[in-house]
């Protein structure tokens, strides 16, 4: 048996999340159906995080063992033969025996994705919220640079995962428009249960005046879920990078 | 009543195409359900030429007449809150009475996306043909650069439409490439069934040595359309400009 890492990309529209599900179709069960037929044998996969439903991924890992004999340079067109057209591997490496997907990730970054423009576009349905009222970048840019930093973020999570401390760092919280799209990219080291879409959520309020940038410190010592933003629509969200030590890291990065 | 002239934008992937149709469901319907019910009455739709199924467009004229009180401006926003997401209607302007979205169209472009590299990507399964093998740009420019002027398309028109004569005049067929996105980009003042497909067919075929660039004007005198590439796949053509004289041509171009 040997570890494998897998690089992934995936659009999330038709799929209930990465996490394998009683009644609903996921990532994770398609892959693991994939993997199953090519390898030869059943194998069970360990993802780098959780997505929601309709969320994607521009770079995904996956992390399992397996005894198959295909060169691993070949593994990628093996399973892409496969999957449907909405999964795509993109990279195989050798990683090394301890390695693991979600254990072994140093920080990732999420990146949501707002049409901010009058008229909506048919080919970002699926990729981006559409938020048709002019938005507030300087406003939004001090918000996202008050979340910045060590902090509990209890004031950011939904509940339904549990979680040892709802203490992470997050290293940035850019904001920067590209034409008619606001890009929206976070990292931190780790991320509770929708995080990232709940400081989108937040940063939408402060475009609204429904609160200010300089609120942002108090509503994290509070730590009160409803004093926040809601959760952004889940379409907008993507993982769009990944962070692990050695050879898995420089895959992930290619 | 007046005339009144709209720029739409749509993704094809769930249409048969633009034209109306007993059994499929197709743009033309899906846009003049929402003009009855924003206008209070039946509106018949002129479109500026067929799509097929799968086929997009970034910018479509269409053309009614209409005795509606709402003002022009506030058109598109009412058309689009009634519309589904995958159809947009980008601008609407008042135009003369003798104008027609397809008689009074000087000129047109469709643009053909390829994704050229060996690893596909979930989110242009739709919008970009998929096509692994490296193209030979220097062979498809020199191929795209013969079809320009005025000449008997015959041999890269597919039977199904009638035409008075399948003399026409392309304007320009640029082949560009924009990272792993192979660009056709072809101006006519009119294009035959299928003919801007069996166009970017016969490319792919140039590329893959089955045609010589230096063929192609022997082929077009030839005329029989079994000698030419095949028509490539739907998924990766989009309507991507149309002129036309006057305030029409300003609001298309804007």
């Amino acid at each position: 048996m040997r570890k494998i890492a897998l690089r992934i990309k995936y659009n999330g529209t038709n799929y209930h999340g990465w996490q394998r599900q009683a009644n609903d179709i996921t990532v994770q069960q398609v892959l693991e159906e994939a993997l199953a037929v090519t390898c030869g044998t059943d194998i069970r996969t360990v993802g780098c995080g959780r997505t929601d439903a309709g969320v994607h991924a521009w770079r995904y890992c996956v992390s399992f063992e397996s005894d198959t004999k295909i060169p691993l340079d070949r593994l990628p067109l093996a399973l892409n033969a496969r999957l449907p057209a909405d999964i795509a591997v993109a990279a195989a490496v050798a990683a090394p025996d301890d390695f693991n997907a979600i254990l072994s990730c140093v920080k990732k970054e999420y990146t949501y994705q707002i049409l901010n423009t009058r008229i909506r576009d048919p080919f970002l349905a699926h990729t981006a919220y559409f938020y048709p009222q002019r938005l507030d970048h300087d406003r939004m840019e001090r918000a996202a640079a008050a979340f910045v930093g060590t902090h509990d973020f209890a004031a950011v999570r939904s509940v339904g995962t549990q979680t040892k401390t709802t203490v992470r760092t997050v290293h940035y919280f850019d904001v920067e428009r590209d034409g008619d799209i606001l890009r929206l990219r976070v990292c931190a080291d780790g991320f509770l249960y929708n995080m990232a879409r709940a400081m989108v959520g937040t940063l939408l309020y402060v475009s609204e005046g429904k609160i200010e940038p300089e609120d942002i410190p108090g509503l994290l010592q509070k730590a009160d879920r409803r004093l926040t933003g809601p959760t952004a629509p889940p379409q907008g969200l993507a993982m769009s990078r990944i962070w692990y030590d050695g050879i898995v890291g420089e895959m992930m990065d290619k």
